[in-house]
């Protein structure tokens, strides 16, 4: 980036002038009484419980700031930590962004966090807010969001609501985000594995561009967890670290065996296949953050919920004497295989 | 550390067999719906509105793994979280945690880090609950901590509330962790700035232990929050990045001048003087986590709040004319100097 006489270092700007210009870009909020700018924030909670989740973005592990702009990351922070939220049947009211950045990093930088920030909400989760956070410092970039849901009366959604007969069903699609993964590490690196900007950009403006949107700022189906709780889902979570791996969660907390059928996943990831990606992808790949539920069998959700497809996956079956909790596809076991933080290559 | 067949690294272990022992070592808290495990938790909230705040910990600029043990970390991520908490009157009753750190980390140290979150909780906040988390992995350990307070119906206490004629007063020590970062500083680094662990330990046993001890895992009067709110404190924040500094933003928030002595900032100070360190490391020095607060003048707070003692720093003062808020020190202008994340050198 140019330096610009109105966009000074936040080493040169200091934290005070950073939050002045940082602060103002962010929504308030349906239903906070207190936001930035005390010791903590002040959340209503009409329901008399709060949903929470917390998840942590870092430079290396989960993004690389070539390939990634800064409203990506505002975007993305949104789009997986609100999921969660959704995944329990509850509507987002609130996030805090803790924010440590190089010192070296301009105050423009963190205008385009928040516009992200922002554009996401509006987009995905229009009424939610920005209730606080923390500057910090840090070699790599590091982003942690914790997001609040206010389940409005409903009971809460959980992983281990799977019941034998139920249908297993995906809202949005399955193995995108893996995909455009890959072009970017095959198409967007050179030989010291530096990501090249100029190269992502190209992918995001080609043939193969949604999926590496799907990857870098992604449009998750936030809206459709009160949809599928109020329709009667058993069981939810979002598919984040591949649908194998995920649907293995539902069948362990629920102690069922859930049987995927091909066809079934194969339309879940039709958008994929189509651009010449493996089953793999949508099996094993992970930051699709689709909405995975159960529904007793007979009741049937729309064919789509908030601009997101849904899909029939399979089903919940019962477990046969001495069989452990897992999942099939087509009756063939599947591995469980999918995104372990502590496994997985740096990026 | 050495290797032990039961102590393998997070690489080896993979994230499931790390939270099968981490998990367990974890308090569940008094008011906890859903605990960790699912998308997200679900914490009660009978007030019908919850606190938060957040705040991350960072390898470098905010700690080293050479001077503090796992365990120090977990406690001081509690002990310097709620703080922020009971500073708005609220009583904690949960936190969740992000934890990212380098896949050659030993479970061990995950473990300590868990007994240091559950030994600070039963020490300064009892009852409260760590109800979720994330794990990952970055090449500098990373600690980001979000909790989460009930105003059990109390109106919340804000920097904004001071009043002219309001007592200023102080809960805890202040300049000790200051004065132990000096010290390890000074005597616990080799010639290339690299932390020695033994010299560290040895500073803690001795006679600048509690200095030490300040920094590295303090003690913070977490259960005073609620007292002080019940009391009718007007305005309260935790001196986090230095008195001068904090108690300026009482000043601008209220739009006052807050009148500080120097006798009781020396009273307030006066174990870290004993140990030589100047007034300056009271004034401008953080991370002491004191309770500052004022009272309507006439309110006398105790002498001594859950063991922590409290000194009357000063007075608020209405502002003359064209004065903008700031704070004096026996009558002179004291500089709002302190901590600026943008701007410190990094640890």
């Amino acid at each position: 980036m140019d330096a610009a006489p109105n966009d000074p270092t936040l080493h040169e700007a200091g934290e005070l002038e950073a939050l002045r210009r940082f602060l103002p870009l962010l929504p308030a909020g349906d239903v906070t009484d207190i936001g930035p700018g005390d010791d903590a924030a002040v959340v209503r909670a009409a329901d008399g419980r709060f949903v929470v989740t917390t998840d942590t973005m870092l430079e290396g592990a989960d993004f690389r700031l070539g390939w990634s702009s800064w409203r990506d990351l505002g975007w993305k922070a949104v789009a997986t930590n609100l999921i969660d939220v959704a995944a329990m049947g509850a509507r987002p009211t609130s996030l805090v962004v803790a924010l440590a950045v190089a010192p070296s990093t301009r105050v423009s930088a963190l205008e385009a966090f928040a516009r992200g920030l922002a554009d996401a909400i509006a987009a995905m989760a229009p009424g939610c807010g920005v209730v606080g956070g923390d500057l910090g410092t840090a070699p790599h970039a590091t982003i942690a969001v914790t997001a609040f849901g206010d389940l409005e009366a409903r009971a809460p959604v959980l992983r281990s609501g799977a019941r034998v007969t139920d249908a297993v069903w995906c809202a949005g699609g399955l193995g995108l985000a893996a995909t455009g993964l890959r072009h970017l590490f095959s198409q967007a690196q050179d030989e010291a594995a530096v990501p090249v900007a100029a190269a992502a950009e190209r992918l995001r403006a080609g043939a193969h561009g949604r999926a590496v949107a799907a990857q870098l700022a992604p449009v998750t189906p936030i809206t459709a967890g009160t949809l599928l709780a109020d329709l009667g889902a058993t069981a939810m979570l979002d598919v984040s670290d591949g649908l194998a791996l995920d649907a293995a969660r539902v069948a362990r907390a629920s102690g069922v065996r859930i049987a995927l059928e091909r066809s079934g996943v194969e339309a879940a990831a039709a958008e994929a296949l189509a651009m010449g990606a493996p089953l793999e992808a949508a099996l094993h790949g992970g930051e699709d953050h689709a909405l995975l539920f159960t529904l007793p069998a007979g009741v049937q959700p729309p064919a789509e919920l908030v601009g997101h497809a849904v899909h029939r996956l399979g089903r919940v079956e019962a477990l046969a004497d001495d069989e452990q909790p897992g999942v099939t596809l087509d009756a063939a076991p599947l591995e469980p295989r999918g995104w372990d933080p502590y496994r997985a290559v740096q990026r």
